[in-house]
């Protein structure tokens, strides 16, 4: 602690990303990274952006890339939110929309962000248990709060939860907002997006990094009525006025046209998550049913930790937890065929 | 108001960007972007980083670029910060830096974003008049405080303060972080960072979308102690773990290696400055000194707003500040030789 850190610095417990190792050669699936690579439309359109112009700022409304999103869900410009990546879309949603002096719900075992927000905006937690089966269950959700946020599919589960369970929540909570985090619901899930029009309390939140293949350009958005869109606007204008770049919006505006290339990439996580399932039952995994580009499984009787030492040493990196519940649990990215192929030769020969 | 808002949603009085019109054929002096265009060495680099990668996350850490600018001002890159463009650095500084309890001192005349930052992290600010020369007198800023910030140059004056000034200042509050924004510093100022090895209450913020040419590609960083820094990390990786994306990380190291490049545009500048504030002169303006990449000034006769009013209607784009004591101040940035013969000429034609 320094003399010159604001007092919350002290109390802060950062997030940890999931690792990003410099090794070559890696079997990398432990961020849920997209194993093919952004649309070659993507690439063209942020080369025809790679020009003088970079000396401009860029339109600090992001309006066309608002338009594009828009357009594709059906939806007006202005319930549309941009942010860069969707952690700073969580971030201003915990700080313009959460902070009602009551604690904030999240499940248990869920996006380990949502703990560090409150932190950075003091507001407080309350985490409610997923049941025996890793499911949430709405009716856990009635009870007095300043905001619910969940993801869905949930993370680190996969678990997905049907829309008309979203609903239940969504009526239970009139005056409160429930944030949707839709990160992985292409591959699988339904987008809550389809109900902001008759839920003013519903924000969604999505992002660029996981289905449409680029984590490495920082996209998110949320969508939502108005008027939660307007106090998300009110913070971000207050934080910076230019949070994407030139080059990520016009790529972000193309991964949003190329649907042809998104569904391709899409169905491939899905078919390889489902052999990848199989595969992982037939080495004695128990596998949660998963609606992401992840699974999340354990084996019946070797514990999670020394099974992701072992793969680590064949230079496979997996997800462990090390937490209450999920400690002998894996989330193992769905990788190219060849990478599941590598994956599940690595097990069999622990 | 919402009954969905955080209740500081509603006070929040957000930062208004420079106009960005889309009208083409503009002379758009407004923004404070450099004339000339990024390196052709940052479109290059850029250029090879633009393929199948962008679906991985980029390094959270920045460290080959924080490794790049720390060589660069001869420090270690444990006293480097990067953020998305220097608001977003700013931002952070004043919830992890500036929450004492005391206000944050900074000069009337400056830039609007700090007490846009105030308001968002609820702190008390208090503005601290520029002399009527418009110059920071350091000696107003022996007074109890929870931090201090100033741009230096200062915008939208201009106006440089020599470092044994800073030091005057740096000196007088051994127990606050002073912050030097540096923007424009690169056209004829000299930088602070000089000075973070003797001053650990010293932070200097400085942004690549000026001299650098990469307003388009939001990139800022911060330099100073390494507790100064942690507390800065400890509140990015609670906010948003991958501030800067792959391609940003990329041009943004090579801005700094093309130092030929990076010269022969701030001298460009710098007499292009010149040779408007002669002419400025010659047409009844009075002309502050400007270190900076614009001049501010104003006419002996004529209102501000009118002129820049009549240069619109031109075609021709400056900013008007309606605020106390720069009412009839324009501030006019330098452009292209041509840029500068437009504007010129549009006010003799007033």
């Amino acid at each position: 602690m320094s003399k010159f850190w604001s007092p919350l610095v002290n109390d802060l417990v950062p997030y940890v990303p999931g690792e990003q190792p410099k090794m070559a050669n890696l079997v990398k699936l432990n961020t849920n990274e997209n194993p093919y690579g952004p649309s070659p439309k993507v690439i063209e359109a942020i080369q025809a952006e790679l020009n003088d112009s970079l000396r401009l700022y860029p339109d600090p409304e992001g309006e066309s890339l608002r338009q594009t999103i828009a357009d594709y869900y059906n939806v007006s410009s202005g319930q549309v939110f941009l942010g860069n990546g969707s952690d700073e879309v969580l971030a201003h949603i915990f700080h313009g929309l959460f902070q009602h002096g009551e604690p904030v719900l999240f499940p248990d075992i869920s996006y380990s962000f949502y703990p560090v927000y409150c932190g950075l905006y003091n507001i407080e937690a309350r985490v409610v248990p997923l049941t025996d089966s890793f499911e949430i269950d709405p009716d856990d959700y009635r009870q007095p709060n300043g905001g619910i946020i969940f993801p869905n599919p949930n993370a680190p589960t996969g678990r997905y939860l049907g829309l008309e369970h979203v609903e239940a929540i969504l009526k239970a909570n009139p005056d409160r907002v429930v944030v949707v985090d839709e990160a992985y619901v292409d591959f699988g899930g339904d987008t809550a997006i389809a109900l902001v029009d008759r839920y003013p309390n519903l924000l969604v939140c999505q992002t660029l990094s996981k289905a449409r293949s680029l984590a490495g350009l920082r996209v998110g958005f949320a969508v939502g009525h108005p008027d939660l869109i307007e106090a998300l606007n009110r913070v971000k204008n207050s934080f910076n006025s230019y949070p994407l770049d030139r080059l990520a919006l016009a790529g972000a505006r193309a991964a949003f046209e190329d649907k042809e290339w998104f569904q391709r990439c899409c169905n491939g996580v899905i078919s390889e998550r489902e052999r990848l399932t199989a595969a992982l039952e037939e080495l004695s995994f128990e596998v949660l049913p998963s609606k992401a580009n992840f699974v999340f499984a354990r084996h019946t009787s070797r514990a999670g930790e020394e099974i992701a030492k072992g793969l680590r040493e064949q230079g496979i990196i997996v997800r462990h937890f090390n937490k209450p519940r999920i400690s002998d649990y894996l989330r193992i990215t769905i990788g190219t065929p060849e990478q599941n192929d590598a994956l599940i030769s690595g097990l069999r020969s622990l």
